[in-house]
């Protein structure tokens, strides 16, 4: 069983994801993070109770981050138009959900968590870094104990999507960032690169939802705007971003990877643009020497990718 | 007639570049411009001298700058590696060229031709983009004189060579390259995205010096240590960067490009990076706005590159 603790901005994406992680028969959830992003933390950890309370996910859920990991950064308007006003596409959800969370701000959840079943946990990271950054500040050595972190974020040999070099990810807090990609961890980063070529298509989410009732028809429903915003770049579908994150932690194989050494730019035009310097590669001494080596995600097989998450998602014998 | 302007920093590609504009029958060559880069801007210029000589070149050599536009940027040492310790791959060159260099700077030589030819002159720069900025600092209007302007530099969806995200003329001058890209003139970028998939194959250019006599003989000379340092990129031959920028200049067609603005990161660790926002891309307000759109080569046809480089060389029809 792959124990995972899953940090995200709920969130259409998020949303997915959620439910993929929930339902896979290998996958261990052992408590939600949220974090500011696609929508202010309140909102996000507010999702997040209300899709628990939906899809009746078990583990606890921890508020997280509200700022950047820099309080001095300036914060940018909420990305309204790509996950509605609420965040989860604009469908009714209550106010406030019934539900407590975790009394632990959610980098000391992760810290706990994580050291209490130590070399087992897989930090899956889909929104800002910022939670996993305050908890390395806080406890270093969790570097060393956690299985491995598997993050959603980044472009590398692909333009960004809020910047010509920039995903949202990694450019709403890039010194959080920097300093995931530096750390004596092991990261998996799961960008644009591959997320970009990976859609489903709203036909296809529709027979999901025709075949998994009312849980896979929630989020089918929420997903109806972001499909919508995603008309200038996808053929009437979406882009299942932050899915692939988790679906590289039990199929690893769906991906081509290189490895190298990875920092995020801070500042200026390129500011949030991650970098890799890729091993055998040599270059004049630089900003990436001597930092761990790091996984990065070039290429994907995309249906195969899609399907598993609806297989995943529709495969509801483990609950 | 295509009337051009050289701007080089001699250099073993520089050289076959210089052959190749020298020999088309479609361009006047108006004066070749040296820059510090692959070596100082002594030994460039007297390699400059010493081509026009040995190769009858007419038109007249100025000299140009020996440090950044920005004076404070420090200087890194010269690329012996890749051009030899005499920036002609270590073949024998005199220590001085009993040959006159222009009276003018590289600037005003730039200014004064393309006042003199307005609206009819091609920069094509294949070094450090000093000189060409220098021009502009000095003499604005000329933007609006020129032809066009053709660099060799950059990469925007490839790796960089001398850092993960930076090509050596950029990164040897990022601020005088940020103002090339921003100005008001129509800048083709011809960067490691095409040029690092042209290559020339040492058997290849042995067939051309044994059909050329002496100066394709020179060329290739000068080639051999260049052809060994490119061991690790390609397979027994050279990447001939430059050249495809004067290849542009007359066969735009053998060209995929795309279009938008251009901006270089002065500093960080992304320190001399080419960014393209293409137009038609949306984004946040940032950067790239209002900017005049520039050109960016994607695609080459690239032996047909080589082969009308091949065949320019041999045809010494025109002199
Ligand atoms: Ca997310
Ligand atoms: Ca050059």
């Amino acid at each position: 069983m792959h124990k995972v603790i899953y940090d995200t901005d709920p969130g259409v994406d998020d949303a997915m994801a959620l439910l993929f992680l929930h339902r896979h028969p290998g996958i261990d959830l052992l408590g939600v993070t949220t974090v500011f992003g696609n929508a202010s933390v309140d909102t996000t950890t507010r999702n997040a109770l209300f899709l628990k309370r939906e899809w009746n996910i078990p583990c606890p859920v921890a508020r997280g981050a509200s700022i950047t990991f820099d309080p001095s950064r300036q914060e940018r308007p909420w990305p309204t138009i790509v996950h509605g006003h609420n965040g989860l596409g604009n469908i009714a959800v209550p106010e406030t959900i019934d539900l407590p969370t975790d009394p632990r701000p959610a980098y000391q959840f992760i810290i706990d968590t994580v050291r209490a079943n130590p070399g087992e946990v897989t930090l899956v990271a889909v929104g800002r870094m910022t939670n996993l950054a305050l908890a390395l500040k806080h406890d270093p050595e969790i570097a060393s104990l956690v299985k491995g972190v598997v993050i959603m974020g980044g472009n590398f040999y692909v333009p960004g999507n809020v910047s010509p070099v920039a995903e949202a990810n990694i450019h709403g807090d890039p010194e959080a960032a920097d300093l995931i990609m530096t750390a004596s961890w092991k990261v998996v980063v799961v960008g644009l690169d591959v997320t970009g070529a990976t859609t489903m298509g709203r036909s296809y989410l529709a027979d999901m939802a025709k075949a998994g009732g009312p849980s896979v028809q929630l989020l089918s429903d929420l997903s109806q705007s972001y499909i919508d915003f995603y008309s200038h770049l996808v053929e009437d579908g979406m882009m299942v971003h932050d899915s692939c994150a988790c679906v590289y932690v039990v199929a690893p194989e769906l991906f081509d990877t290189i490895e190298g050494s990875v920092r995020v730019v801070c500042g200026g035009i390129a500011d949030g643009q991650t970098i890799i310097k890729p091993n055998g590669r040599h270059f004049p001494p630089g900003d990436w020497d001597s930092l761990p080596s790091q996984i990065v995600c070039t290429g994907i097989r995309s249906q195969q990718v899609v399907d598993l998450i609806r297989d995943v998602i529709l495969d509801e014998g483990k609950h």
